[in-house]
């Protein structure tokens, strides 16, 4: 079983790394860009097969490891 | 307009991060976890109103910027 976890910086966080980006892309000739945020994206193959286990172990994850959520939202899609 | 970017590596790349963030899910005791694959989620707010033009445009910013052809894949979707 596959899952996608997006993880977000929240509204609000300052975004350095979206800024370089936005800045790069500027002196590329792209002016059309108001803003960028970077997030990661993360695909995981999972052993276990029961979709509703599966969503709830990879929010243990992400809660644990993946995300922190003092800063970051994430998203589980299991597919 | 906005502009939702996936940059992921090809299939058969080597991922170190990916790896790394499988063997730490692994310590803190989640043991069903086969294969991790780490990749860039970038959220584009763009000037350009028409979606057609807009795809193009992202598409441009990702082959000369914000992705690598010859490792990575990445898709776009215009919201």
């Amino acid at each position: 079983m596959k899952a996608k976890v997006h993880v977000t910086l929240k509204t609000g966080v300052l975004d350095p790394q979206g800024e370089a980006v936005r800045h790069a892309l500027g002196q590329l000739g792209f002016d059309g860009v108001n803003g960028v945020r970077q997030g990661k994206y993360l695909e995981l193959d999972l052993v276990e097969t029961d979709p509703a286990k599966a969503e709830a172990e990879v929010k243990e994850m992400c809660d644990k490891l993946l995300s922190n959520t003092v800063i970051e939202n994430y998203t589980v899609e299991i597919a």
